[in-house]
């Protein structure tokens, strides 16, 4: 899918973070993040916020996969456990979609598939009227 | 608050976002980040996940003012409207708390005052037994 | 506001659950709840699906207030405290509104003022053009 | 598993709601409504407190299911579609859990397995320490 490669790379932030693509299709996406020191926050862990643009970076590829632009429109994340070192991975699946409105789930794990969190997030596309 | 300015000095992933410290106090936190390049998503707007992470950071000061470690076990994030240029800001204040359990709600503005985002977030503390 | 008090009226989940309109404005409505037994979960207290109704009751009045029909398309609560008795009440305001979306918080509090739970959610709403 | 049967007779909010317990095991429940006039909002479809309660009995029922008090701290429910007749139903999934926090995701579909709510849920509990 070269729309969406163009799309990752044009991702700035996500690549600020740190963020990798690894695999996007209809409706699904998966990305990585390997922990460096730049994703620690107070109390020495990976910080709330480089967690939620890993799982947010998912999302936005999967919701954007159809070509039509998808705007995120609120998203909540529950963590389960904190991450010090090694890969952290996101997947994110599409539960529903309607032509406004899609609601997509994105797991969080780290490399020996422990939960780090779960997100859920929704999108606003404006589908063109035929 | 001392022991609040170092707390902000060793969260390495918000200083990596660009987000500066304007006030703090018990249960109440104020952040900014000027916006940059850094911060764009593929739509060229403000990336949803560096919009978190300034409200996350402004969730984790106030959450934290009291000396007692807070740990962010959820968050959920409203957006209103995309920003692209100029200075953000997040205000974080404490809804309610317990010595467990803490809920804290954070508005992002930009700097003419329009409404950006909403978030809600809880921590957990292990309040030490006396 | 006559065609509020009509719609509160054909909310018969509303009704069933013992919810009370009291007040409601442009953007705003105020309900309450006296709890009854009926309204018990199987811990004794004041069941989290009566809770949330009672926010839901004030967010839809609030979201329907200017005629044009808002459906929810999502919303998140957190609790504070367990209820066992007297009159919960709850309040919402518009935190923001555009032609499509709107997001909504609901505080819900006990008769000492005490914070029960706090709401927040999102409407869709298919405004007419012009 | 006669301590959950009895756990669900108790809940009095729930079979007020018309909710019937289907199926429940460790970490995971499965309830149904059949939906009647006393369900309706406004608008005249499946009022969004009452899908909530379908939802948060099933997320009850799985959290409660180790014989150990789980307080519901906070939860998410997105609405896909609205639903007007026939039968709805939730089913609980643990997604992890730990001894303090677990959380867990229900699905919520109408009898032709369209989805209509997806929710997530934190629970804390007061596991005894040995």
């Amino acid at each position: 899918m070269k729309h969406t490669e163009t799309f990752f790379e044009r991702d700035t932030y996500a690549r600020h973070t740190g963020i990798e693509l690894l695999d996007v299709g209809p409706g699904r996406a998966r990305v990585r993040m390997v922990i460096g020191k730049v994703h620690a926050n107070s109390h020495g862990t990976v910080h709330g916020g480089a967690i939620y643009t890993l799982a947010d970076a998912a999302f936005a590829l999967a919701s954007n996969s159809y070509g039509i632009p998808a705007a995120a429109i609120n998203a909540t994340i529950a963590y389960m456990k904190s991450a010090r070192s090694g890969t952290l991975y996101a997947e994110a699946t599409e539960f529903s979609k309607n032509p406004k409105l899609a609601t997509y789930t994105v797991e969080v794990t780290d490399e020996s598939g422990e939960k780090i969190a779960l997100f859920q997030g929704m999108v606003y596309r404006r589908t063109p009227r035929q």
